[in-house]
């Protein structure tokens, strides 16, 4: 039955001109661009952690394994070539979920010209874990990194952020284009994917680089979402909940682009908008350690990185 | 904790030449060879299914998850340089088990010079499961397949087969080194590691190269813990256990290399013994289709591909 999957699965893959041996021998075959590194990233979801079943759709799920993947590739503005995914699936109920899972992950691995190259579908006793490998390779520009932030730079932000938990943490799109667009235009400096939340995430480049942060509160793109679940919850626990800014500055799984460059090419890089989502500076790196925000009238803050990790090691 | 536990494991690896960065950004950045190919691998272990925890031993686990993996590139004669691992482990116990599974990985990946280039490490409520991607480089000959197999090709395998559940299947050597110089100083045709048993490993090189196979069975190189596990059984169920020969072609896990070449180059090879294991021509490819046996008196019987699948999709 397993092989069967595997056919029926090869069979609905298009072909892929980096793929030169796919599904079906002990292992797969890429090549890369002429002259490029090969760059890596693994991420696995699991039930009860990183979703929730029955109430969420695995297709959606299946997206999502794939979508974060592709987010990492994107914060170091490598160009996706191949995924291989590894599921782990209740036995009474494999086929059918992994089905979904493919169903929901095929799309965006075309939509983003990811060959799958293989992966392993085993049974098990226990609940689904998705685990996903991607490989990319480096642009003629090499990688972006978490510890080029220099002192006086420009931060900025794809995007809107904040309240994806409401359904961006599934839907959201992964910034590949944005990502390889910006690196090939313009010098960058630093960059991540807000996976763990704005201000953890600034924390990790900031501590990469050696450098502080100070944000400007009034400008941190807020999204819909988070005035929406700031004010849900606070006509529930009025007092207790957090604002829509709290909401942006430290819910997970924005998957946006957190960026450093000169003030310089900051300014060209807003005037210029060249996204097709907005792009805005949110504040500048320090020199020194530590990330402070700023509001509009002028008063400053410490501000502890605190954000959101799912399954993390406790 | 978990930066507290990637910062340790960080510490504890190894520079690695191709690995220009490793843990503690958003990817990791490989560099191959000049001119190689990319060769991408995954397979997972997961508790009650490949290993059963509390009896085996963790560290013996961890070892395996990336040595099954080496296999896979060494059956493409392919050359190791990274592996990224993702584990899910239960909450309660997540530190102690990361760093057995680690303890158990590490030498393996220090004596293949594999940088481990990054991961994921998660926590739940279920039950340990350990994912591992390795990428190795072609060599500048390229790959082995499966589909190379011609008829009139001898068949050679290396070590000995069976009873590997005696030991063997955690402790065995991947044939990473024997795949690449047997490659590089012969022309071989098609090749596979032994996972899934001598016969059903077979029956994919047939199937894949559209060819049959004629299995000489007094040639087959039969393990002493076959033998063991052979007379175990039927000293407690007399006539109805399987005889050494049937444990060497079925058993799973051999993890040794099924090669196909033509029968010039397997007597210079046979003779020659170029390896620190055995290497013992089995039987020859024929055209047609299926697996035959022929004892050493002649006889001639069809051999069904049973082997061993464990936790495959059923």
């Amino acid at each position: 039955m397993e092989r069967q999957f595997i056919e029926q699965l090869s069979a609905r893959l298009p072909r892929h001109p980096q793929l030169l041996l796919g599904i079906g021998d002990d292992a797969a075959l890429l090549r890369l661009a002429s002259r490029a590194d090969c760059v890596v990233t693994a991420d696995l979801l699991a039930d009860g952690t990183h979703f929730r079943l029955p109430s969420d759709d695995l297709r959606r799920v299946g997206r999502k394994a794939l979508a974060v993947n592709l987010s990492d590739l994107a914060a170091m503005a490598a160009r996706p070539v191949a995924a291989v995914v590894s599921l782990l699936l209740p036995r009474h109920n494999a086929l059918s979920m992994a089905t979904q899972i493919y169903d929901g992950m095929l799309p965006m691995a075309e939509r983003f010209n990811v060959a799958i190259a293989g992966g392993d579908t085993n049974c098990w006793d226990g609940a689904p874990a998705i685990g996903v490998t991607a490989i990319g390779e480096t642009t003629t520009r090499g990688v972006l990194r978490r510890d080029g932030a220099l002192a006086g730079d420009a931060i900025l932000v794809t995007g809107s952020l904040g309240g994806s938990r409401l359904g961006k943490h599934f839907d959201f799109t992964p910034r590949v284009s944005e990502a390889l667009l910006l690196h090939r235009r313009f010098e960058l400096h630093a960059a991540m994917d807000i996976s763990d939340g704005l201000l953890i995430d600034l924390s990790r480049i900031c501590a990469a680089s050696g450098v502080g942060a100070q944000l400007d509160l009034g400008e941190i793109p807020i999204s819909p979402a988070a005035e929406k679940w700031a004010s849900k919850i606070s006509a529930a626990k009025r007092g207790i909940g957090r604002t829509p800014l709290e909401h942006a500055l430290s819910d997970g799984e924005d998957f946006e682009l957190l960026l450093t460059t000169s003030a310089e090419e900051s300014r060209k890089i807003i005037q210029q908008q060249p996204l097709d989502v907005p792009i805005t500076k949110i504040g500048q790196i320090v020199a020194g350690s530590g990330i402070t925000g700023r509001t509009a009238s002028g008063d400053r803050q410490d501000l502890q990185p605190l954000g959101f990790e799912h399954g993390k090691m406790a």
